[in-house]
């Protein structure tokens, strides 16, 4: 691959438009390329691993226009910090380079006393526009969007409708990637693609080939149904409406694909056994870590304690039959394994919407049909195992070693299937209670089995071993 | 959200270009919008659902219009099953709806005997570009591209370009979010966004404003790396080179929605302890996805009877003081799942480039300070338990309960801080030895740990009730 500073889309926006005063953009000499200190490509690749002053460092030696390009690349939390890092009158271009959306996520990563400030630093028309954009919440449909679109009445020619959008486009447009079509009152009548303006007559009128049946995204709708909307029909930008219909602004393809990013990070940090961080992991803070990551394993071990109980019972078998004990782990631990095969495989399923609540039987038939497969065979190579050893060097497991292998086969087979099933279903059975199903984490489906697992256990031990061992 | 059957996109390609013979598109009558069957929205909603032939009962049933709609939102793999569905006569229209990389697609899920005859259905041109694509591999830059992009001559002026992308959109053009600057042997020699091209005064030429230094993927790089490109550059589309730096085509936005998608899906079902499905969990067949569950099932298993041999080594202990037994499932989960949640945190850091293989050390110490940390607070928790239970039911666990409740507090602060150390330096091992970091799954973790809980256990319980118990 050949990667170099810049690209158009980031030049594109660091271009400032005429209107408001533009950033300072001195051309680069030669010398200043040559000055010590990392090159953007370096300074990216270490990134992640530097402390805030060494960031502050390292983006302060850069030459100006790498920098600019760098600091458009870069997430909110890093603007924030970057530009609270900078003396009073240096925050103002940088604040301004970015669009009105980006803006409002700086406010928003920066911490409250500083966001009236940093409002303060934008023109006139971007502050209403940021503002306009924070009374939305992070994750919903308004507070990804940006209040800048292509937009033309619908009586406009296509000539007119083009000469207007080239007036546009040096202006403060970000994306054109339609064409909005609105009326007086800002509300949505039409959409073209610049692909079809750019195909039609140009004496020919917008009303008269615009698209009418239009999909659109409520401002109040959540990020993750909104990239559900974008995956649906494969579209490159989604108008975003309010309730009257008035168009507020657009949701782009490059948000999404930061939006399915995040809640895939955060469905496998629940399917790990933990709250989701929310933050890149060398970032976060060890002691709110250590939070989110306490609170599972403290309820899964409140959990696990009913093992010890469960146990209690059958501590006069053990007594009797110590070799029992020997299995316990490999019982248990097979049946949380195939649970959590099954629940994450539900979960990913739900998530990307291939499964969904009515599924449910489909799921449980099909579900049962493979925790009785896994578990014969599980349970054939549990059998094996005591057998085998057996032969190899006798006495083991005392004489009644074959009778101990059917135990355990039947103990797989029956915690192999209980765990794929309840693994299976338990997603189903959160999300019917309005929780997300990504919190049946392998961890807690390990620890729900556990205890059945043994119950399982010890029961057919009863069964087969009566008279003999027990 | 106020949700229709069209979106401009999907009508866009459905509009077929003048040069290859159009599909037919009857203007659909009202009589047609009301017959019998599922409308497009409803057949979207129930789809995952439905048999094959429901699918293509349904589907036959749409109205024209919205049968191409649908028809351009589906995957490659329903995209196949439908035309292969349909007589010779009418497959030839469906096909060359799809542009090059979709065909290819198609051509891809399709069974081998039928790749020939479909090939065949396409327009000559068509049937170039798509037989170029196949030469890559599905998951490589050159296997997601589409060929088809805007290209001018870097002498061309403002206007003059602007003339020709308006034949070219007529024509077979995608995407147009940047025109790419070609040379005679159609070496990249620079590329400016639309939006540029639009503010531009028209009679300047491409090659005194072209971006020159521009970032490029080459045509055989891996689909993630691939998506990298894009989150850390925020583009819309990337143009593909070969090794000569030929322009083969662009990866747009769109298509890395999917890759995200599919990379996440990967990772989160190795994560639960299997291998990727490769496909929406219910179009699996049912024999190759218990063939993906029981290997790793298997391997477990086989890991896991380690711990039968590791608790024979204690027979005699358990013989002695039964008691000691009961908390096996406890101390040995508590490992399983700390491991398991820092495994976790590690594979999906990885994946998203926040943590490298040189962070080693980092993250080591951090784990280390984590599980030292979470020991203490299970531990203590484990501790207490057995205290309350002492005091509430005197003679639960006899006259050693104090000295039991030590073992247990000292062994699940040693399995915690194993664990965790194991779970997040896993990852690590795999990467460095050429393995996806994501195998270290949940389960493998966990069964890692079980093997050494039991040893810490048994040691710690040696050394504190020598002379008691034991």
């Amino acid at each position: 691959m050949s990667e170099s500073t810049s690209d158009p889309e980031a030049r594109d926006s660091a271009n400032p438009p005429s209107d408001p005063p533009p950033p300072m953009r001195p051309t680069l000499s030669p010398t200043l390329e040559t000055e010590p200190g990392l090159s953007a490509a370096e300074l990216r690749d270490v990134w992640m691993i530097l402390t805030p002053d060494e960031r502050f460092d390292g983006f302060r030696l850069l030459p100006r226009g790498d920098a600019e390009e760098f600091f458009l690349e870069l997430g909110a939390r890093d603007h924030a910090e970057l530009i609270l890092g900078l003396p009073q009158q240096e925050r103002r271009v940088w604040m301004r380079l970015l669009a009105p959306d980006d803006a409002a996520d700086v406010l928003q990563a920066a911490p409250a006393e500083h966001r009236e400030q940093l409002l303060g630093l934008l023109d006139e028309r971007t502050r209403k526009e940021v503002s306009a954009l924070l009374a939305y919440a992070e994750d919903e449909a308004g507070g990804l969007m940006n209040p800048r679109f292509a937009r033309v009445r619908p009586d406009a020619t296509v000539d007119e409708a083009i000469g207007y959008l080239r007036r546009q486009a040096r202006g403060r447009l970000e994306t054109i990637y339609y064409v909005y079509v609105l009326d007086e009152q800002q509300r949505l009548l039409g959409v073209v693609s610049f692909r079809e303006l750019f195909s039609m007559d140009p004496s020919q009128r917008i009303r008269d080939f615009m698209h009418t049946d239009i999909i659109t995204v409520q401002d109040d709708q959540h990020q993750e149904a909104v990239s559900r909307v974008f995956s649906q029909h494969g579209l490159a930008a989604v108008p975003v409406v309010d309730h009257d219909r008035r168009m507020k602004g657009i949701v782009t393809l490059d948000d999404i694909v930061d939006v399915v990013q995040e809640e895939a990070t955060e469905d496998i940090q629940k399917v790990g056994g933990m709250e989701a961080l929310g933050a890149p992991y060398l970032n976060v803070a060890f002691g709110s870590m250590l939070k989110k990551r306490a609170g599972w394993l403290s309820a899964l071990l409140l959990g696990e304690m009913l093992t010890a109980t469960a146990m209690t019972f059958f501590e006069d078998e053990i007594a009797r039959a110590v070799v029992l004990a020997l299995f316990v782990p490999l019982i248990i631990s097979s049946g949380g394994n195939s649970g959590s095969q099954a629940s994450t495989l539900v979960i990913r399923a739900m998530a990307l919407e291939e499964v969904r609540l009515r599924d449910l039987w489909r799921v449980a038939r099909r579900e049962l049909g493979a925790g009785l497969a896994l578990g014969t065979i599980l349970g054939a190579l549990g059998f094996l195992r005591i057998v085998v050893w057996q032969v190899l060097m006798p006495n083991t497991y005392g004489e009644h070693a074959l009778l101990l292998a059917i135990t355990v086969f039947a103990s797989l087979l029956g915690v192999v299937t209980f765990g794929t099933l309840t693994g299976s279903l338990l997603p189903f059975a959160l999300r019917r209670m309005g929780f997300d199903p990504a919190s049946a984490s392998a961890p807690f489906v390990a620890t729900l089995v556990d205890v059945t697992g043994l119950v399982i256990y010890f029961s057919v031990a009863s069964a087969v071993l009566h008279g003999t061992l027990l």
